[in-house]
């Protein structure tokens, strides 16, 4: 208590992968969020609020081999707990639990951390912010676009106009391919690494799995068909199967159509029929949006559809698609586009010039602020330039000067930090000055 | 993946303690958060994160006996973490951590969850949001008063504009008592229950304890003070040594001058000797903001100066003030007073009389969209009524219908679905209309 001093001091330090951010780089993420949220709310998206601890059994079984990566513990109450690793899995288990109640389509956002105790070596975190929209109870193309066009406006919204969305469907594979189901969730697996590994390296993965000859002879074929219109003409060509696709909707020339109309360039769309994504839950649409030119930032937006999610959790099977945006990574992006531009969120310092004035300072303060100005007050009589260089550390621009001579005249000295010019304003004066 | 049907359902359902948030709550709630956001930058706080997951040394020894419930586990590293108890010692560790770049005094916010496991039979969350402000290094009964104005007017901002604030100094104790310092500190955890167990059970109990006779008197001359000006003037009278407390500008009479010169009102403001709040490092001022008649709240908001506990992670001694508005259970305050509002966040829906027309929906929808109105299509031409109930389960109030007549006459019906009343508007006009 009051006057004991510690004797022994902790060494202040963070848990690897895990990040402070100071408030420049918060202030600037704050409006990120902001911005983000206005445009998922335009798109018609409410917020959702879900804990960051679920029950285990809740998270389990929905990850693939990420799984291992969950935060998992046993509570003070012996309950067997997990920390939230994306915002998709408890939306299902929010929906599942309240269907009687919720209306559908329910359409939601939540821009929240998660927890993925990844490898910080990778320059991965272990927390780390997403922000996701989901439609759930609809299974319409227009709810797969608006989802991906809703996306794409965010990351305009943030400045990010050069971006290239990248789409496939898992369903393609269970369309074009003859071998049995196990099968094509082996190759699956496997396909999506192509550009890392090479073609060859994939192909020998897969024969070391058993898959059978057939199997081998379609992956390769998928292998070579390429991105984009390429990739369409080669499928035809390739595979038999492909003259159905034409006739649905969610068909790849369909969904860059479709995007269209929700104000995507259709040269910002690309077909990419390798593109799986690793979450175990897709299972038609998968996509995910790059900046153009900067592969070193992967992708910072992903997501897809995922019909069998809810019913994990409900015997009513509800579809849903859904994506979400990688604030982090997105962040370090726009750091290096110079797209961060730290803003001072306090404007106007009063600078304290001599003790026995502080009412009047105080009481300055407070009428910047009853007019909506972020104001702050020096709480001593330290040299000015002391208290300047304190302003603009903070990024406040204008500092309020007023000592004997001032209170005498009825004035303050007004100084723009940035300029150094300063103008002299009549006390009554300087709220109006400022607004 | 695609063609399972998951067997073992798991039943969808919350752990003890914690709650979901559906839209409509989320949305008055993320409502609050901003204003009290908006209220912290205007007295010049600036924002910081810091990570939910720290090593439990970090947060160890700064409780008492609360410290049981925290929630700490080890990582899959083997490491000791722990889910952060509140907002005050990741403070202090980033500003320990951080003390030779950071400029001070050091002004932040921070809005975020924290992690107690408490006991749900109570009506305890065991995850729930604090709003905090700090001001870190800086030792003015000016920047006392600041926090504690600034917290008051958060909640004016809110619409709490009849709060009680309750406030006292820890040492009042060392100042005006005579006994040893260990007896002081027993005395100054049992008075502050004086109200919930009465005067004879706290000092039976501090005889239990073994204060001495000496350290009863006086705990019991305290607690017959009363609060407000009765308990300055008993003060006084009872204790010898508090004329020297006159001089100090933290004292009582003089703080509330100060709250006062910050827009405070004087009667909105009680002196409360016995207030000692239960969390072990708060060493001077400590305070708490009811709502006035409605004890069954209890505070809803709470703080102190806490000037070691920097010092736990740093040799260097750097003092503190802060407090913390306790988000949940002011929610339900405001519930109870009729002061959450639920406003629908999205504000047209474009029906879905014809899929011949999705095209056009889409444009149209878009189109809104992009002059910044929150707006939503239908996906399937289900029957009108439907699509009105849709939309007004999502607090939607107007509808856009186009089908056949007007699409061939160029227009579009716009319906109010609060007033059911009906108008036809040319299409192109249809935006300028609903802005």
């Amino acid at each position: 208590m009051a006057k004991d001093i510690p004797k022994d001091i902790i060494e202040p330090r963070l848990l690897k992968g895990f990040r402070d951010y100071g408030p420049e780089e918060q202030a600037a993420r704050q409006d990120m969020f902001r911005k983000i949220q206005t445009v998922f709310e335009r798109f018609g998206f409410l917020p959702l609020s879900t804990p960051v601890l679920e029950y285990k059994d809740i998270l389990m079984g929905k990850y693939g081999e990420d799984e291992k990566l969950v935060y998992s513990f046993k509570d003070n109450g012996d309950r067997d707990v997990a920390m939230r690793y994306d915002l998709t899995v408890p939306l299902a288990r929010y929906v599942a639990q309240n269907k009687n109640n919720l209306v559908l389509p329910f359409k939601r956002y939540q821009i929240a951390p998660v927890w993925r105790a990844d490898n910080p070596q990778k320059g991965r975190l272990r927390e780390f912010y997403q922000c996701d929209i989901d439609n759930v109870g609809v299974d319409s193309p227009f709810a797969d676009a608006e989802v991906v066009a809703c996306l794409y406006m965010a990351l305009v919204e943030l400045g990010l106009t050069d971006c290239e969305i990248r789409f496939s469907n898992r369903m393609l594979f269970y369309r074009l391919f003859t071998v049995p189901d196990a099968e094509i969730q082996q190759i699956l697996r496997e396909v999506d690494k192509v550009k890392k590994i090479g073609e060859e390296e994939v192909l020998s993965r897969l024969k070391a799995a058993g898959v059978s000859e057939q199997g081998l002879v379609e992956a390769k074929a998928l292998v070579s068909v390429g991105e984009g219109r390429n990739a369409l003409e080669n499928i035809a060509r390739l595979f038999p199967q492909a003259a159905d696709m034409a006739k649905n909707s969610g068909a790849p020339e369909g969904f860059t159509k479709l995007l269209s109309y929700y104000g995507v360039p259709e040269d910002a769309v690309v077909f990419d029929p390798l593109l799986v994504r690793g979450l175990d839950y897709y299972t038609n649409l998968v996509f995910e949006i790059n900046l153009k030119g900067q592969p070193e930032f992967g992708s910072i937006v992903g997501g897809g559809r995922y019909d069998g999610l809810v019913s994990k959790f409900s015997e009513t099977n509800i579809g849903a698609v859904g994506g979400s945006i990688g604030i982090d990574r997105l962040f370090d992006a726009m750091k290096d586009k110079g797209l961060v531009v730290p803003t001072g969120l306090t404007k106007v310092l009063i600078a304290d010039l001599d003790e026995k004035f502080m009412k009047t300072y105080v009481e300055l303060v407070t009428a910047l602020r009853n007019a909506g100005i972020n104001s702050e007050l020096y709480y001593e009589p330290a040299k000015l330039e002391k208290q300047f260089k304190y302003a603009e550390s903070k990024g406040i621009q204008y500092a309020v000067i007023m000592g004997e001579d001032e209170q005498a005249k009825g004035v303050v000295q007004l100084k723009n930090l940035k300029t150094r010019e300063q103008t002299e304003v009549a006390i009554g004066d300087i709220v109006k000055k400022l607004q």
